[in-house]
């Protein structure tokens, strides 16, 4: 948590020589104090990817002239490419339906600093969790959600995410599939956890599934939702050994630290701008 | 590696109470020195299953007339049970194709006295690894498999391993798919190596399977060779941490220490008398 | 969960014949139903460990009168023993300093029913986290400490949690070392969480050491407090792996989440009547 | 196992403003393909540290002329630097005692092609290791140690080595402390195993410590080899978990694929350039 303000410039392109040449040069010119900076190529694809955080104090663009500044530079290489800042607090929603444990672990990180953030609404399809909700001070928003009013209520929710000016959302075992309007609103905006080490065991009841094939390891995943389910983008997995002793009760108890622990790193990587999607892939520039 | 001669009893049964009172009796009742007993009950499917061990030195029943008086209880309980004893030394054949480095692996570990085993024979569908079996001084045998001569193939093999005494196989990364034939004769006396943590990428090439899905772990996977490919009851599992920075040929390199690993845990495992079949899983008394 | 209560018996004495087939033959002439049985032998201390879990329901031995038909046995094999049932709540009480993660991850595991146990109580020496024991609802003192109030501190600590009417203490990262008054009043009944895989980087500051030494691994272990710092039985402990790239604030957040996640493990095996301590070790029946 | 032959340009120097774009303007000024590039800038030491790969094919400057090229940009940054070639193959001693896995799966992993690298000597204080040298074609030099002869036999040890024209050490168990005439003469090029995860349990003996200890997690740890025993940067660790029913054997042979799989990842990194030490610590570009 360095108290200082940082650009951070992620960017990706077609493989070609000299970006990074340009891209230093660009900051070197301007008297950039690059903190951290980190790039990959995807050889088999083609595709250069970058990540370069440097600290405003001191450079010698201002801070609203830098995208212009920048911009001829993503032009000539084809970049598709963000700028942001550190002091920048983007707004989350978390969606929930009756699982406690993910719910509770965002908003103590929350509240105990390790995110840097806003969480002004959790939207759930049942009631339950509205008191814990309370006891941290957000908003809840009981949405109900069944096969007829699913339309109609996943643009309820959108106008609820748009109040309360949100920019992402988290699921924290919803256990509804989120429609094309919700998930093409939030593109690489929407981080769910999956309760397996996909692909294995997508879909419903995956402890019930791994305990019925007598695997040795039970995992998490969180992943960008895309419209596709269980297929988007993976951010993290994690694993824990299991054995024969372990019921399906044990399973979903061993699991839900991973759900928690999993979901966190990814929702942490994304907000301290260390992902990039492209294709059906994340890099994690840890 | 005891340097005493111990009995190993493996016992399953339906639940039922009483079982380990009459067991732990019967070894009472003739002076036997337990050395390990471990016990499991999966409540769901009300199987009891047990693993007792103890010395031979001292036990009032000869060992050849232990199973005779053991019998009565067995009978009982309606148990499926085998005895073993420690000083006996099963003969393995390991079935290998190109790639060479569970070949190696096991070798070393039978050389250096890790399994208490005979390997008196490999087997490959490929001449590429003869030179390996003979640096460590056991027989090759080149069997070609394709579609037409499969059948006839297997029956040479099996008539290789019934000349050899062979008493179980071991898969090291063997490219074929085993037969009815060859599957029946060694009933959870095959041992496979999957390179990827089941059932996550069963099948072809899984760790491009695994690049193309982007995870960020992959696995192994050791079991036991049943009918059905790449589903047959677990032993042993293990994971790596991989990231975007790992190519396809990465994950092979990183995998290859999995596969090594887990396959020589499983066997050890199994050689030990620790692992119990029932269903389509295993217990595993470490 | 059970919904069924059970008894849990937990016993070690010097190794010798006839112990199992004994216990399991008390419980077989009571109809005692078991769900869970396990024993351990350390051969080299010659020490027999067990834990044998049965339901109430159908055992032919009122619950109250118990715990005196199985006195002939432990006296006649010399046990150290106890007797619980699945229906005891025990009463914690939480020690925490300033830090809050494990506190939070304590008490909403406790909310929402990880735990069976009562929570009445928070001792800080600092006021920091008071707010946090009020959001669930939790009493908290604050009982500020230093060299020369240490002795008395320590005497008001221990009159709070018997008016709480506390029957253990778990330090979430409280950073004062418990004097001799304390430690024997709640003999095998204090778990502690230190931020490093023992006996590594004990003491003060382990992530500053671990970053120091560029380890590549750091750790979290849970262990009962003894007289000797970080030297007590350990009950659990985890890893994750670290490298260069991540500074000792990285190593700062990465281990809470370690943290949090072993401490409340060792909690749940600890109200679970999974550990039992023999010598300066546990063995956990997990 | 790129075809293309590569360089490969390792450099540490102070952190200051620059040098990414000028090393990047130097290889795009003479047209270099970059395969691989990372940095790291360790903040609170002020060190900056780079690894870059690139394609020779291509490059305006011959490849006997690259270092004098780059010479002035190392200088003018005060860069601490080293050129190398990816079809450049190192000569490798092992040297080993009594025990033989590690020395078994560095040679077998050579003979399999995983390293690039010759290896010509195996070096022991003992005889018991000859036939595996001899069954992989390997010299094998039995120089044995005593406290009087130590620094006469390490003279007759870096005779034999010169002789062999070799490059690096690797210590597969040797269980003997080098001198300062060997540690000086193969600066960072000596790795050795250690079987714990160190700083805990240096010294003898490490299992036997970490069983009397109670601990859940054995580990192992390769590092180069410094003057103080045990100390030097560590450059790979790995952790296993263990429970009470593991003995000092199972510790043993549990370790045992722990230190082998341990150290042949941190010479595999070695070999592969991907190491770089500075003070006591390694960055490594994996």
């Amino acid at each position: 948590m360095s108290e200082r303000v940082t650009a951070v410039l992620l960017l990706s392109c077609p493989d070609q020589k000299g970006i990074v040449a340009e891209v230093s040069a660009f900051l070197y010119r301007h008297d950039g104090n690059i903190i951290h900076a980190d790039q990959h190529t995807d050889l088999e694809e083609g595709v250069f990817l970058q990540r370069v955080e440097w600290e405003l104090d001191g450079f010698g663009v201002a801070r609203d002239a830098i995208a212009e500044a920048f911009r001829p530079i993503a032009e000539r290489f084809g970049m598709t490419w963000g700028l942001s800042f550190s002091d920048e607090v983007p707004r989350i929603a978390i969606l929930a339906s009756k699982l406690p444990h993910c719910l509770y672990d965002l908003l103590a990180r929350w509240r105990m600093g390790e995110f840097q953030v806003e969480i002004p609404l959790v939207i759930s399809n049942h009631a339950d969790l509205a008191p814990i909700a309370q006891q941290f001070g957000v908003a809840y928003r009981h949405i109900p959600v069944d096969a007829r009013t699913k339309a109609a209520q996943e643009g309820a929710l959108l106008r609820e995410c748009d109040a309360a000016g949100v920019d992402m959302l988290v699921l924290a075992r919803y256990m509804q599939v989120l429609g094309e309007s919700v998930v093409s609103r939030y593109r690489n905006g929407i981080i769910n956890i999956h309760h397996s080490f996909l692909p294995a065991f997508a879909g419903a009841r995956p402890y019930h599934q791994a305990h019925q094939r007598g695997v040795k390891v039970i995992g998490a995943t969180a992943h960008y939702v895309t419209r596709e389910l269980d297929e988007g983008p993976i951010i993290a997995q994690d694993v824990a050994q299991v054995s024969h002793r372990d019921s399906v009760a044990d399973l979903v108890r061993k699991g839900r630290d991973l759900e928690k622990t999993v979901l966190a790193r990814a929702v942490d990587l994304h907000l301290r701008r260390r992902v990039l999607v492209y294709g059906n892939k994340t890099v994690v520039f840890d």
